[in-house]
C-alpha cells in the first residue's frame, strides 16, 4: 500500500546521523536541550509540482509556511520561529509584496516569527526561464507531553482523523476539468486547496493524548501507512466512518473516494490514541474548534485494510501522493 | 559601494516580525531560550547560479553545508543539525550516493547532525529538465559570549581576516579561461573553490573578543560593507596588509586584486575587535591553527575607503558577488 519513491529514497540516502531523538521520515525532528525540546521542519515546494505556474502568491505564501505549522502541530509544538528560502525566476515586486504581505501576517497570526532567510534568482540571465521554489524551515517548542511522531501506535488503539478530507484534491479535479461543482461548493474545496489551516492548537490540545501522529498532507491512506510502517503494525479503516464533505454530494462515487482517501494537501491531523482516551480526545477537538472522528483501529501485522459498513474488504488501489512516482 | 539587488530586495520585503534578538540581514538568526541561544541560519546553492552544471556531488555536498557551518562560525556558534531540502531533476543513484556519503561524512566531523529533510523531484514528468538546488538549515547553540552579528563595529576597532581570501575566484577564474595556474597551484585554488573549510574553531575562539564578524562568501570588500552599512560607520582598508596567496604570484594584478577583494565563496572571517584585543586574537587564530591579519581600521562617516602604503586611496569599482545584479 505504501508507495516507494520518495519516501524509500530519503530513508535510503539519508538516513540521520543523529544522537537526536527523532529525525528524517518523522513530521519533525526533535532536538534536546537543557531547558526543553525543539521540533524541526522542512517543507519545499516547488512550481509546477505542488501549485500551478501563476499561482496567487497571496495563497502560495500562506501555504508555504501552513505545510510547515502543519509539521509542528503532529509533533504537538508550539511554533516559534522560520526561515525562509526562496529560489526565485525573478525580481518582481509585484509578486513579492503579496507574497511577503501574506506571510509575515500568517506569522504574526501564529507567533511564528520569520528570523532568517536566503533569496536566490533561479537561473543566470539569459537562461531559460525556471521554476519558483519555496523552502522553509520551522521551529517550534515542545511542551511536556509532546514530541509524538510516526512510530507510537499500539495494537488495539483508536484511528482518529481531525476535520475532513478530500475537499483540496476535489478542488483540484475541478480545475482540472475532472469534476463539476456550484459556486459555493468550489469556493469552499479551494479555500482548502489554497488556504490550509494548520491545526496547531489541536496538535498542542492532544499532548499527552494521541500516541503517534501525522498531518494529512499525502492523503489519508498514504499517510497512515507511515504511522503503520513507522510503529511496525497493521490498522484497519472503516470506510463508513470516514467523515464527507457536503461538497461530494453530487460528485462520482469512484472520484469521491480518491479524492477523500487519496488526495493530498488536507493538512488536517491524523493521530492514534488508547481506547480509554476518547473522551480527552473529543473535548481537545472541542477546545480546538474541529471535529474529531474515529475512522479506525491498529492491528497486529502490516497490512491496511479498508472495509465497509459489514466488515468487507473494499478492493483499492490507491497510493499516496508521492512526488518521485 | 555595497551593491543593492539581493540585500536590498530581503531587507525590502522581508524585514523580519521578529522579536526576536537578530534577524535578516545577519548570517544567522538568533533564538533566545531558557537554556542559552541557538543560531539559526538558511542558505541555497543553485546549478547554474552557485554551481557548475555537473558539478561533482562529493563537493558540492561538501560545500552546501560549509556555508552553513561558515554562518555558525561568523556567529560564534557551535554546530548542532541541520535539515536538508533538496529539488533533484531526477531521482539518481549515482548522484545521490557520493552525495549523501560526503554530506554524512562531514556532518559527523563536524557534530553538525542531519535530523530532517524534504526531498522534491524538481519538475513533472515531461517538463524540460530544470535545475538542481540545495537548501540547508543549519542550528548552532551560542556559548555565553557568542551571538555577534555585524552590527557592532565602533570607531578605530581593528578590521581583521583569517587566512586569505580570492584562490576561489582565480580558480573560478582559471575554469572559464580568464587565467591559467601551473597544476599544483591550481589544485590548491579548486581545493578551496570546491571543499571551503568553515572556520567553525575560529568562531568560538573569537567569542568574547570580536563584536562583530561576517564570513566571506560575496567578496572581502562587499562583505566589509555589511558591517560597516549594519554599524552605520566607514572604515580604511589598507590594500598592502591583505595577504596575498602564493597562487597569485604570475597573476596579473588587475585581475588578482578583484579575486582577493571581491571574489567570493572564500569563507574565512572577516571581523572587528578593540585594539586591545590583538594579542588575543592572534591566539585565537593559533589555537585555531589559521593566520590572523589585520587589514584595516573602522572609521567615522559611511564610506570604505581602500588606501595603498602610502595612504593613498586606490581607485576601484568593486562590487559584492549579488546573485539579483
Amino acid at each position: 500500500m505504501i508507495s516507494p519513491g520518495e519516501f524509500e529514497l530519503i530513508a535510503r540516502w539519508f538516513s540521520p546521523t543523529s544522537r537526536e531523538r527523532r529525525g528524517v521520515g518523522d513530521d519533525c525532528a526533535l532536538i534536546d536541550t537543557a531547558a526543553g525540546t525543539l521540533a524541526l521542519t522542512t517543507d519545499v515546494l516547488v512550481e509546477g509540482v505542488h501549485f500551478l505556474p501563476g499561482a496567487d502568491p497571496d495563497a502560495l505564501a500562506h501555504k508555504a509556511l501552513s505545510v510547515n505549522l502543519s509539521d509542528l502541530a503532529a509533533a504537538g509544538a508550539r511554533p516559534r520561529c522560520f526561515l525562509l528560502a526562496l529560489i526565485l525566476p525573478r525580481a518582481d515586486p509585484a509578486w513579492l509584496e503579496p507574497f511577503s504581505r501574506s506571510l509575515l501576517a500568517l506569522a504574526e497570526r501564529t507567533g511564528c516569527s520569520l528570523v532568517g532567510g536566503d533569496t536566490v534568482r533561479a537561473q543566470p540571465r539569459g537562461a531559460p526561464e525556471s521554476r519558483l521554489s519555496i523552502a522553509i524551515t520551522a521551529i517550534g517548542e515542545v511542551p511536556p507531553g509532546g514530541g509524538r511522531g510516526r512510530n507510537g501506535a499500539r495494537v488495539g488503539d483508536d484511528i482518529w482523523l481531525s476535520g475532513r478530507t478530500g475537499e483540496a484534491a476535489l478542488a483540484l479535479a475541478c480545475l482540472e476539468g475532472r469534476a463539476q461543482l456550484a459556486g459555493p461548493e468550489l469556493a469552499v474545496c479551494r479555500e482548502r486547496l489554497d488556504r490550509p489551516v494548520a491545526r496547531v492548537e489541536l496538535g498542542l490540545a492532544l499532548n499527552g493524548i494521541a500516541t503517534a501522529a501525522i498531518d494529512v498532507s499525502d492523503g489519508l491512506v498514504g499517510d497512515l501507512g507511515h504511522i503503520l510502517e513507522r510503529s511496525r503494525l497493521g490498522a484497519r479503516l472503516e470506510w463508513d466512518a470516514v467523515p464527507v464533505a457536503p461538497a461530494f454530494a453530487g460528485i462520482e462515487a469512484e472520484l469521491a473516494r480518491s479524492c477523500i482517501l487519496s488526495g493530498g494537501d488536507d493538512y488536517e491531523l491524523l493521530f492514534v490514541a488508547a481506547p480509554g482516551q476518547r473522551e480527552r480526545v473529543l473535548e481537545a477537538g472541542r477546545r480546538a474548534g474541529v471535529g474529531m472522528t474515529r475512522i479506525g483501529v491498529i492491528e497486529t501485522g502490516s497490512a491496511l485494510q479498508i472495509v465497509d459498513a459489514a466488515g468487507r474488504p473494499i478492493e483499492t488501489t490507491l497510493a499516496s501522493n508521492d512526488h518521485f512516482l
